[in-house]
């Protein structure tokens, strides 16, 4: 792998230093973030860069007290779109029409395809395909932050109704889906940092079909 | 960005040319899908690699006729876990254990806890967490590829119950979630390959609180 270096290097951090990241290597994590595929392209998903103290202090127990949250130096929370209103999507193909020099016309038989697919789905549907989308995007802030050296922790565990409330995102038209802490690791703390990293044999993971 | 070469560099792309990726190029894009982190560490997909002509021919129409399926190299195809069985779960703590070198009852308390989670989800709640999870291995993958110079495609557009019955899926408890094409691309046929990548500006999909 050409990219083995980061992808090794990185691990679910679980315990931080406290340690500052510098501010121009948050923003590139969160560039790599930012410029990850979605969907259509319609980056259905914000992403909230959080490094005051009282707020990360009334996170931590809405994620079951994790330590990480105020030992990190910055917590990203990526908040999905509650739904595909047609205003968010022409919205989107409208700047994108624009960026590139084309009427606003130029998509209109994919932009009315796809309008037409999102109203086939439920609020609930739309939710759940925008939330899958803020995974890509997390996997691209992981390698990025590897590539920073500057460690990260994804988290799913959080209550994700009491988290939107701290954050307000209701009233956004946002849920929250996924934490990533940013920091240093502790290598005194980490009770995983000396452990093997597990990944199943390729036997078990992958199948080839010829 | 340390990976902004990667991350600019690749796009979804829509023409590809017939060549040949190298073995040892898939072997990579598949290890970095491999290397990803997952929920719990459960890795709850399976990864078919597909470069069969005759199969890749099936998939086609399925695939809404998007010719890059036949135009590919190798067509990846990410399939979740239908469900997290207690016997899948218990397997992959076995296994972890096993290659930490710790008795198997090490992490019983964690996993009771996490059958518990999974208990109170319904079947498709457990299958919309794992399908999840698949989108941080696509991530990975997509930036090795760019990493390799190979030519990535991302598609959710295809009939996962068809491609399901196609590859047998049900009987293994999978449920097709992503397929990845791997080749070249085809500058002279490809519509998107000169047009300007879009990102919404940081301002638009980035939040600072603080």
């Amino acid at each position: 792998m050409k990219l083995e270096k980061e992808i090794k290097w990185r691990y679910a951090t679980k315990a931080m230093n406290g340690q500052k990241v510098a501010q121009d290597k948050v923003n590139a994590i969160v560039d790599a973030a930012r410029y990850a595929p979605t969907s259509s392209g319609l980056q259905p998903f914000k992403i909230l860069v959080i490094s005051n103290p009282e707020l990360k202090a009334k996170i931590t127990p809405i994620a079951y007290n994790q330590p990480q949250i105020e030992q990190a130096s910055h917590v990203l929370v990526f908040a999905a779109w509650d739904s595909y209103s047609e205003e968010r999507v022409n919205s989107f193909f409208s700047y994108s029409n624009k960026e590139r020099g084309l009427p606003d016309s130029a998509t209109d038989a994919y932009r009315t395809q796809l309008l037409g697919m999102f109203a086939n789905l439920t609020k609930d549907q739309q939710f759940a395909h925008a939330a899958r989308q803020a995974y890509i995007s997390l996997g691209f802030a992981l390698l990025e932050a590897a590539a920073q050296e500057v460690d990260a922790t994804p988290m799913e565990g959080f209550v994700n109704a009491q988290l939107d409330e701290l954050l307000g995102l209701q009233a956004k038209g946002l849920k929250s889906v996924l934490v990533v802490t940013l920091g240093y690791r502790d290598t005194d703390k980490d009770w995983l940092v000396n452990l093997k990293k597990i990944r199943k044999p390729n036997a078990e993971l992958v199948e080839v079909l010829d």
